[in-house]
């Protein structure tokens, strides 16, 4: 059902995963079924929001029934691919690398590490985990003996473009990026950033507006978007 | 000259860390001056669009001669408030909060942490770089007797909302969360967030929509903007 149509805007496709953790929450709570309504005054959507998104993957509701918890997470949880593994790796197994690589949230929703790697005599030949750190020579080797779907990038700045052209060589589609740089790679390859220190800049910034006075509405209103 | 127009553009501000950081980039490089036509193309924006972001805050450019690199990142790190130092502590000190806590980058940007905080008897008592992990039974003392600027939640989900709880109580104005849970705090509070596991599922996503064929044009004008 879910692959009949692929034009799904980046907006919803962005707000899915924030549907899916909310009905996991409701899940836990024992909630079992839920209206439109109710469901977006709780992630701050209109119910006409909810509806439309849905209705992109066939809607899943029942005309005034509201939607099964249980059953609008599976759908959607197989939307987003999580019913499927993914195994990835980890480039640059410093303090980021190795707290990523310890985060077990990921690996509860399907990500499988399967190998960490690094330029560090002193990391390489350590474990993470039960999971091994590398030398980062031995990347291209590894990759070809094994599947690997999401590379990590926890390099400093200046190794990251270096080590993303290597990962694009040796095949990888997917890089969830954490060195504050922006990589260049071919239109066939995904990169989701996270730019940890503009994040931090950006609250200093706000927070610093906040306490000279006067928040404009537009950045009210995106805070509440934020938490939302 | 900075605090005259407070009413910036929430896009504006959001790409301000990101001029910055490419500034930085350019001094490393000894790159003295820019026009705005390089300076746009570096960061994937229009030229038109980096003269008007800049002239929210007065214009620094000399039509003709381009900018001064040095002086364009000093003014835009004064009005990012970077020539301040902030305070900070950690709340939940596993490993992302020792990731955090270890990450020196922050340090070198003027945020100080000051102390961490965490329930768990193991961790009480270590250090991270000098800085103590207490017992947070002792943050409302601590925020007493430091002003602490910002606040960094690494707990589980579950704790987030009551660690955020305390906090506001403690007179705390602005949180960094890492917790996967949409914080509710007063109105005077700003909440950036940094949902790890959102991110990565949809990268996983698009990364699945590239294998079975047809991205969009919008998502690749997005994956070209998140790049740039």
């Amino acid at each position: 059902m879910y692959r009949i149509r692929p034009r799904v805007p980046m907006a919803v496709v962005r707000r899915l995963p924030k549907y899916y953790r909310y009905l996991g929450d409701l899940m836990e709570r024992g909630v079992g079924r839920i209206s439109s309504k109710e469901f977006g005054r709780l992630l701050g959507f209109t119910a006409s929001q909810i509806r439309q998104d849905l209705n992109y993957f066939g809607g899943f509701g029942q005309q005034g029934y509201g939607y099964n918890v249980e059953e609008l997470r599976e759908q959607i949880g197989k939307i987003l691919g999580l019913d499927k593994k993914y195994n990835i790796i980890i480039v640059g197994a410093g303090n980021l690398g190795q707290a990523i690589a310890n985060y077990t949230g990921f690996q509860e929703s399907g990500f499988a590490l399967k190998a960490m790697f690094d330029i560090n005599p002193r990391l390489i030949g350590m474990s993470i985990r039960d999971v091994r750190i590398r030398d980062l020579d031995d990347i291209e080797g590894f990759m070809l003996e094994e599947r690997i779907d999401i590379a990590v990038i926890c390099t400093p700045k200046e190794a990251a473009q270096g080590v993303a052209d290597r990962l694009v060589k040796a095949g990888i589609r997917a890089i969830w990026n954490f060195a504050p740089e922006d990589l260049e790679v071919p239109e066939d390859v995904v990169v989701e950033n996270v730019h940890l220190s503009e994040s931090l800049i950006s609250l200093a910034y706000l927070a610093n507006e906040r306490e000279t006075g006067g928040i404009g509405e537009e950045q009210r209103a995106e805070r509440n978007n934020a938490r939302a």
